[in-house]
């Protein structure tokens, strides 16, 4: 098909202006109220009728994924300069906290991270970007392991998950920062090499 | 009010037989749905209509404490022979798999177990049961600390906070025994006397 086919240059910019109309919508909705937000008051939001939202995003789950994509700019340049990082032990230490943040973007994101988790399920949109971090976090742990700085019986998928937990206990409100502080040093104390009871 | 009172014996005898009619379905519906049941499927199993559930139980929160408080006889056995035990590490260990088991009786009850925490409502119907759960933990992490088990940072509430994110995953599905086995390791290792790093 031809640059000139079905699409014509000006519903094409219409399509993309929509789309990104509606990732701004998404997120501050789901900033407001938690990934379960009313996706009617997305479409509103964005000028665009349900079936336009559909189109583009026709899952919960791909809209999430998508506006996850256009946040995770400032976990890729966290990454970038976590990677940069001599000590293995500290590398892993702030990737568990940069995905920490991440994960507490929006209340309620631990729980479909975690089904994605579960269902390895290609067609599930989050499935993917999971999988990316999972092995990150993976690469990190092993890293960190050959330094000694790990026990050699946990696993990344161990500590991705206590960082989901930390995101998910976050996203209650429950807890001041001085009680995050201590889950953390308990993540922390417990996953060191030096602390192997075996 | 005399015991011929306005509420003769026949009409009492029925209240009472649909209270249980309700907590019997509610459990039923709880185990096989989650915390989110249908309410009316419940009333409805009861024989009840949605009005007699509503004078018995005004909120789901009220429903969910009741049928707790019906389950909670196994918790109580537990916790008197986990009373008994000489060895106050062995005591907490074993405190923390009971509340992690109790939490896990029904998908999607963690949840409000934390919105109870974080609230602090004394009209919420779960503040009570977890005020009391809460207290125990914290007095047998004060033993495991005083006999050198527990490093002197950690308090009671994390690792109540620990056994409920155990629940948590545990209820996602995402995760075999094996996983599970890891991330109680991480948490034991994580509050030892032994590993205390300051």
């Amino acid at each position: 098909m031809s640059v000139e086919g079905r699409q014509g240059r000006k519903p094409r910019a219409d399509v993309q202006r929509n789309r990104a109309a509606l990732l701004e919508a998404a997120q501050r909705h789901f900033l407001r109220d938690g990934v379960g937000a009313s996706l009617e008051g997305v479409a509103k939001e964005a000028g665009v009728g349900p079936g336009t939202l559909y189109r583009h995003f026709p899952t919960r789950e791909a809209l999430l994924a998508a506006v996850l994509q256009t946040r995770s700019a400032e976990l890729v340049a966290r990454r970038a300069g976590i990677a940069r990082l001599d000590d293995a032990s500290e590398r892993l230490r702030q990737w568990l906290r940069a995905l920490e943040d991440y994960f507490s973007a929006f209340s309620g994101l631990p729980e479909p991270l975690m089904t994605a988790a579960r269902e390895q399920n290609p067609d599930n949109p989050l499935t993917l970007p999971c999988d990316d971090l999972i092995a990150t976090t993976e690469e990190y742990a092993r890293a960190a392991q050959r330094a000694g700085h790990v026990r050699p019986s946990v696993k990344g998928y161990d500590l991705y998950l206590a960082a989901v937990w930390l995101a998910w206990t976050k996203g209650t409100g429950a807890h001041d920062e001085e009680a995050l502080d201590r889950l953390r040093a308990l993540i922390e104390v417990g996953y060191r090499e030096q602390n192997d009871p075996e």
